[in-house]
């Protein structure tokens, strides 16, 4: 026997009681029982998104949910701004420029934390009305803040993929004049990929005009307000995410995000005392992964692959320039301080054995103790 | 306790073995495990739509794969014709309309089987290089004859939506040289919804220009050959299809098309000594889907809510201009005929239950002894 760890930040590992509602036998769609499993999903939708605004559902991966932002905001030829700081806002460039839009891309680099004033400034100088961010950019760790964002860019729609930081970070969607959210099911809602969410504000309505059939926000909307969908929906996904949504709730969304914001603190604490240096910033912001630079002559993809055959953990890649570089645990979602333990453990065994000096026996008290600090009490 | 029974031509039923697999813990998607369950659902798949070509696989419904169709074949002002019998054919020319094409919509009376050689004089006429089409409409039941089809295009590109036949009825997808095939997860492979599919043969490729990102014919033909997904795939529903496929081919696809058309015949038969029309063709092209004529004076959606809520049982309703009128039955996937005897049963419980005057007590045995036939005594 040899048990199977899931430290990536998407997939993520998915409670019992989720894989059971997902195994019971099949509803219609357009039956009754469905539609108040289906009402209810809607319903916890827009709590978990912070919205009064609907929150539209799609049969698709996160990826699925970018583009239908695009197709329904933009026309070819639309100049739009991206802040890019890693692999998901190159995603969001990719995409843009796939239809025809006039990109205008402000960078950072990867690991680097976008600054609102910066962008706001640049957006206000090139006239730009809908920009295109990342709160959580999966592939550095990076957080980013969203709200001073928001508040830089004037008038300007702002669109925000909170793929992977949804249910993790706070994301005060309607508060903070949010206009359109784009999530995806296998991060911290703890459900298997498949499903894709857009949470699209009252004065978004108004420029919409959907350039797609699959993702047609008009349509869905429709159908939604009917308890409908504009096609079968992946209902298994659907019955799974309201146990996940019930789950998240019970704990409180303010109880998830000081979770997360814990398990941050205790990989970086684990990591930085077994000598590792971290790549994502070594602040609270990170709370949805803990990238890390592999140490001096070791590959972190042989680091990653050891991990996985010697030991039944796996852990996430570094992307693009950092592969090879970097690796990355993700502690979102249905994840607790001794998965942090079992995590920094064997990185710890793993490194050891592939020769790495590292300092041993003191990376899992070190996550523990920082744990244990409630929120408040640090800086 | 109340027992359930779904007999919607999708979702349809899915067994418990599929559904345990489901159940099962998160694999990464790009972890060894799940490689291996990837590459033999991307074998799987060609075998049952028998071709040597790529099947790609997107998470989404049947309608995201006719999508991806559109956009990696047409171009906007693209002359395309459209075979149409029905909602589904329907779809085709919305979605073909929605991104710009000039759809020369080749129209049948709902319920009426396309005729291959006028089709095929029409698209010559025409001029026309790109044709779409259903193998089999879920809304009426009809079952068009594709292989013929195909034969009376010329050198045109065919297009043919085999959601909810997929499995059910013969489909010899190479051989009779149909340049793209898609599909859905929740008809006969015996899935719940979330999965799409599209082959596509090798002459196909030298046309296909994605004006998609999510969506991308040749980004997830690439992605596929590395045993890669372009997006995250939704690994839970993959598991299942694995499962799902393996219980088909053991079966036998022909074996499987068989019982489907057997299905059909008992349906048929029940319907017709119960004393009501049918709707689908009375051939044995109908193994799908039998669609049944409501009788006079009783309205199908009463017909619907009353085996609901009264029996448990789930069928499918008319739609557009049939609602209302029609019934229909779906008897694909993991469906046998102890199942057409529930339905039958409760369709003459109900009925009865509403007054209609229909013979009783012969249904069920009508319909077990045109399943026991053997398929090739019959004309």
């Amino acid at each position: 026997v040899e048990k199977r760890y899931l430290f990536t930040p998407g997939p993520t590992p998915v409670p019992p009681e989720v894989l059971a509602a997902m195994a019971e036998p099949i509803l219609h769609h357009r039956g009754a029982d469905f539609r108040s499993v289906y009402e209810r999903v809607l319903g916890g939708l827009k709590e978990v998104v912070c919205t009064s605004d609907d929150v539209l559902v799609f049969s698709s991966s996160g990826s699925g949910a970018m583009e239908s932002a695009v197709l329904n905001l933009a026309t070819p030829g639309d100049r739009v701004a991206v802040v890019s700081h890693g692999s998901f806002g190159e995603r969001w460039i990719a995409i843009c420029e796939r239809h025809g839009l006039d990109v205008q891309a402000i960078r950072y680099a990867w690991g680097e934390k976008p600054n609102a004033d910066e962008v706001g400034s640049a957006v206000r100088e090139s006239g730009v009305d809908l920009v295109f961010c990342q709160q959580s950019d999966t592939s550095t760790g990076v957080v980013s803040d969203v709200q001073a964002i928001r508040g830089a860019l004037g008038d300007a729609t702002l669109v925000v993929d909170a793929v992977s930081s949804l249910g993790a970070v706070p994301l005060e969607t309607e508060a903070w004049g949010i206009d359109v959210v784009v999530s995806g099911s296998q991060k911290a809602l703890m459900l298997p990929p498949g499903l894709a969410f857009a949470s699209v504000s009252e004065r978004t309505w108004s420029r919409v005009t959907p350039r797609t059939f699959y993702f047609d926000w008009p349509a869905t909307r429709k159908a939604q307000h009917k308890l409908d969908a504009a096609f079968t929906p992946a209902v298994s996904l659907l019955r799974g995410l309201d146990v996940a949504i019930a789950l998240l709730l019970d704990e409180g969304l303010a109880a998830a995000f000081d979770r997360h914001l814990r398990l941050g603190r205790a990989a970086r604490a684990g990591v930085k005392a077994m000598g590792l240096e971290l790549f994502s910033p070594d602040d609270d912001s990170s709370a949805v992964v803990t990238a890390i630079h592999s140490p001096d002559g070791i590959d972190s993809d042989d680091l990653l692959k050891h991990l996985r055959t010697r030991h039944g953990v796996t852990l996430a890649p570094g992307q693009g320039a950092l592969k090879g570089k970097i690796f990355r645990i993700g502690h979102i979602g249905w994840f607790d301080v001794f998965d942090i333990g079992v995590a920094l453990s064997a990185i710890e065994l793993s490194l050891t054995e592939l020769g790495a000096e590292i300092e041993r026996g003191v990376a899992t008290a070190a996550a523990f103790e920082a744990y244990e600090q409630p929120v408040s009490t640090l800086p």
